[in-house]
């Protein structure tokens, strides 16, 4: 049985940003403040050091009830550091293969930022992917590549075709407590720099979820 | 069972010194030439570049005769493109749960440049390694980070180690057709910009083999 998740406020995290205050202490304050989820997410680091990250976050969630845990891309690393899941982007391996490795018990992720990505998102084997992360919503400097922001307005439109398909949903890029008010029709905001670059992230992520509101479907 | 491994001579790929030549057809003519074990090598690469190009290879490989195919690093991507095994460094998975993902049908090297690095690899379950890659022989340009060499009579010492406990051993680092036979004490070498830069790869894995002789264990 796939693990329950609870995509309200779903946090990335940032090695860089979290600085020398280090992922895992950062994540703990933000589940704190009202983290619902967390990815764990580092491009640079290599799979030895993202495994040893992962466990390191995986011990600070132990005390939670059901925040779960993504890995980034890496699925060797979630498989044996025990992750509820894994998150892809359209570059790294393809979600068929992916739930395959997984088998049905973990959670997969999937970025769409397009209706040509969503449209190849809806069209793979009922059951394969789980959570769908949609963007921008706005452009983001922890990923520049990820091109202008598709608006609030882009991403409720294309997040309302993965929530027909029984998808949950999350919108990305650019979010932050000022901002959270205006995404509508997901089920939950992901943040990076909002969280892992705030002086004081668990008070980020408190104002994250005053600003979300207590809509279960926003 | 695990897949047999002839580790004579050990072709490690490199997608940019391959170039437009691209990295199957040189694998291709290689293996023509004499080479007997093949690690697809990408550091760069996106997990999904790397699958594929773990396919196209493996699509090469699968009219030879029992040339083993590695995959540099990435578990999840050998696991799904059906390779034989998988080849890691210090700063990789750990061994032991890189072994627990392979399961016992697949290979496992490990690389070793030094005693301490060597007494890790031998202090590992049995069943855990099959083939370590001792190095570097001498520097390299394809591995500015490896330090420099061990010289022969280093890696010939290290590899004593790992014999003495029925385990393969490679030998790398800066190999080429005129210092091949000064590389001794090991079951075979590996070799990257020898064969990856040359103008004709069939033609310098021939030499190469023909610089190795015909010992078995050299």
């Amino acid at each position: 049985m796939r693990p329950a998740l609870d995509p309200t406020l779903y946090l990335v995290t940032d090695t860089a940003l979290a600085g020398a205050r280090g992922v895992p202490d950062i994540v703990r304050a933000a589940v704190a403040g009202g983290v619902t989820a967390v990815q764990v997410r580092d491009k640079t680091a290599s799979r030895r050091e993202l495994y040893a990250l992962t466990l390191a976050v995986r011990e600070v969630l132990a005390g939670t009830s059901g925040v779960a845990l993504f890995v980034n891309d890496a699925v060797d690393v979630a498989l044996l550091a025990g992750a509820d899941g894994v998150h892809i982007g359209q570059d790294d391996l393809p979600p068929a293969e992916v739930r395959a490795l997984l088998g049905p018990d973990r959670l997969l992720g999937l970025s769409a930022g397009s209706d040509a990505e969503m449209a190849a998102t809806l069209a793979l084997p009922p059951g394969t992917v789980d959570v769908v992360g949609v963007g921008p919503v706005w452009s983001t400097p922890t990923k520049p590549d990820a091109g202008t922001g598709l608006g609030p307005e882009g991403v409720a439109a294309l997040a309302a075709q993965a929530r027909a398909a029984g998808l949950s949903t999350v919108a990305i890029g650019g979010i932050d407590a000022a901002r959270a008010a205006a995404v509508t029709g997901v089920d939950g905001v992901c943040v990076v720099s909002a969280i892992c670059a705030a002086p004081d992230p668990g008070a980020a992520a408190r104002a994250l979820r005053s600003a979300l509101g207590t809509a279960a479907v926003r």
